[in-house]
């Protein structure tokens, strides 16, 4: 196992605990991926029997599907291939959706009481609000470049009435100390591959999860 | 008093008791801007206290304000001009904004726990999404064309962390006749002119809050 030094210079008020317990190589992600799953969940209140949904299964993704299946909740999982499949199930997926076969897409309106979007490119919201039960939420999290920001036109969003949608970035730092300790206790972790420094090109190319870079490689 | 007849010849699960206290020559219009404007803010729980808003001033606008009075809460009321300042004062609401003069909007972030907008018309809804506190809500029953519809950008709407979006459209059965109830008990009514039938043409490019026709000056 390659020695990890986390270093960091910064306000005490900005700074976290991590837990002696912590399995120290996948911490990281929990600061980013983590919280901006953790936090929107939490705030929707998702709880044991709901039927959500995960939009988007990355590296955020996979940790909203995991907090959530945590919680007792029954998740489906939508992504644009049949790749991550496998994974989804192996998580905790009761159900995994390829959006590009239509198909699967059938019989999934006014389902869910709740859906995160991790979505990170241009993509119909009104998709997935068309999805949740009366009083459900989506909670967008993905965050496309300007340009490219999925639209909520207001008058659609009439005609799926009482369909709540919203946003949310990261968390603050009492909930991200409260989702680390969750997540320890918890272990709920990132999927990480351990890279070296040199590898970072190719790795911010094929991203699955998440990668963590070995500190001590940089040079 | 003119004298009023209702027409009409429809199943019977889809007729609403009047109650006989009603004033009659005001009840039509409680069946659309009234149910409209009813049904989300008793979605959103609005309740005494709150501190609410209004967008848009007109048939829906003034009975949402009506409504929201009555329920304890302090209304702002945003429309374009300041024509209708002295009619939302009368009213009940507490303050009222032009929102064509900028300096009204000022200060104005992070103040309310509920919106309804009900612009018919292009408008940035983002504004009043900005103007919600945390866990405030925004319920959009506005519905200009579709070309014209309002677009929530959800990268914009990240960015407004935890705000939430929903539209709705009018409401079902039950809740018109608790609606009718309500309003006939509260004396809410639509501000009405009587016109008669060869009004109708200027009556429609002349719209203030709502215009009831006669149905007797029918030919």
């Amino acid at each position: 196992m390659p020695e990890l030094v986390v270093l960091s210079i910064l306000a005490e008020d900005y700074a976290v605990k991590i837990p002696k317990t912590a399995d120290i190589q996948k911490v990281a992600p929990l600061l980013c991926a983590g919280i901006t799953t953790y936090s929107p969940i939490r705030f929707s209140n998702v709880k044991k029997g709901d039927n959500v949904a995960v939009a988007g299964f990355g590296g955020l993704g996979h940790m909203a599907l995991q907090y959530m299946v945590k919680l007792g909740a029954k998740v489906t999982v939508f992504d644009i291939t049949d790749d991550k499949k496998a994974d989804a199930i192996r998580l905790g997926a009761v159900w995994y959706v390829n959006v590009n076969n239509p198909a699967e897409l059938e019989g999934l309106n006014n389902q869910f009481s709740f859906v995160i979007s991790t979505i990170p490119d241009k993509y119909d919201p009104m998709m997935y609000v068309r999805m949740l039960k009366k009083g459900g939420e989506l909670a967008v999290v993905g965050m496309p470049s300007l340009e490219k920001t999925p639209v909520v036109p207001t008058t659609f969003l009439a005609f799926a009435a009482h369909r709540k949608v919203y946003g949310s970035v990261i968390g603050g730092i009492k909930e991200t100390q409260e989702m680390l300790d969750y997540s320890v206790k918890n272990s709920i972790y990132p999927e990480v591959k351990i890279i070296s420094a040199n590898q970072l090109d190719d790795a911010y190319r094929n991203v699955k999860f998440r990668y963590v870079i070995d500190v001590k490689t940089l040079k």
